[in-house]
């Protein structure tokens, strides 16, 4: 890095949010889904890009993402976590870089989100063509979320503060696209240890309402970088 | 991201690379190493830190990080890959946003790299303290070095095109910090296939020379990722 006087001019910056949820289909079947904003002006005028902005000279880089999830949402994240920065000179008609965050959005706050004319959410399987290069930035941002649900508590990011474990389950059916067997999902569970049961049931009619867990945080062994070790317990929901 | 027309000023951007190899110390023991730069100027004048430069709004992020590298030391990358992009609003008297790129060489090239009163290579462990937040993004660099080289080919970017297991070996109890049993090591390799035997055998004096090995494309089964998709056979040394 050099001193800011020696750098004349360099690319303008901005910071992009990719937001995950959890929402029905109109079949009632829950499915990936992601807030995406209208572009009102050119370039790609009327196409659907990435909730961002500039980056401000004040704001942190995760403040930033946060701010454009909660001007486009309302909503705060469960988890938020830098995806990538993108720079290639070609990727919009006058160049930006593009430091690029995804968010986890738990299902029962996704469902009083903020939509608009020009703010929609979109099922991750119906994403439609995207200006410049988001549409690589959602695969990217999914490939993510799919390699780091396998070995970290990231879909606790869909769930409250308690859960059922066939809500769990089904969280990780959704993110993996495929049926879980749910006696084998319960061993894996429980070996793993980074949830445990609360001692309270689900409230409702049912004759044996199922156990409720939550996160434990005791037995989180996995290995946390320098950079969550420095924040870890000061920034909001990231892991 | 928005139109850069709407862009005022947005904070000044420079790529960094960390960039690791593996040399012998005095005593002839390989050990980790790394590049550094001394600051010629104000803030921080006189202490060591990551090569870099202010973005060229001609080049792309990786070339950027390349041309650092190549500046630094006469050298080019065997493996290159984004780390992160650090923003704290504080991490320097006049904020720089650095996008840090990770790099290794191979250890028979970095015995040729350029070293000058102001480049200078450290043992990893033996960093001074460094300019800016420079001190923690050698740390985190080190910290995804030692998760990566777990599960990826990423061992191969300190050997040549050919290697002998002993010399593979020691690149992992080099990165890893112990020791790793003879045997156990070969087994993990043979299972993992991500090498194959060439043929020949190290050219030497020796009564039965050890076997020479080279990496194996065609198992190589990672998944990889959206970028690398897009990118694998363009880039050099990207995995």
């Amino acid at each position: 890095m050099s001193s800011a006087r020696e750098i004349t001019v360099t690319p303008p910056l901005a910071v992009s949010t990719v937001i995950f949820t959890l929402r029905e289909n109109e079949r009632g079947e829950l499915k990936l889904a992601l807030p995406l904003v209208r572009r009102i002006r050119s370039p790609h005028e009327g196409k659907w890009a990435l909730p961002g902005a500039p980056l401000d000279a004040m704001d942190d880089l995760q403040t930033a993402a946060a701010s454009a999830l909660y001007s486009t949402t309302g909503l705060e994240p469960r988890y938020l976590e830098q995806l990538y920065a993108f720079g290639q000179v070609d990727r919009s008609p006058e160049r930006v870089v593009s430091i690029v965050y995804w968010a986890l959005v738990g299902k029962d706050e996704a469902a009083a989100a903020i939509e608009s004319e020009n703010v929609r959410w979109f099922f991750a399987d119906e994403v439609p063509d995207l200006a410049f290069d988001h549409n690589l930035i959602v695969d990217y941002a999914l490939w993510r979320l799919r390699s780091k649900i396998e070995y970290s508590r990231v879909a606790l990011g869909f769930l409250g503060e308690t859960f059922t474990l066939a809500s769990l389950r089904e969280v990780y059916e959704v993110v993996l696209g495929k049926r879980l067997d749910p006696g084998n999902f319960r061993r894996m569970v429980e070996s793993a240890s980074i949830v445990e049961p609360t001692g309270e049931r689900l409230a409702g009619t049912r004759h044996r309402p199922p156990q409720l867990y939550r996160y434990n945080p005791t037995r989180d062994l996995t290995d946390p970088d320098p950079l969550t070790r420095r924040t870890r317990g000061t920034t909001r929901g990231a892991a």
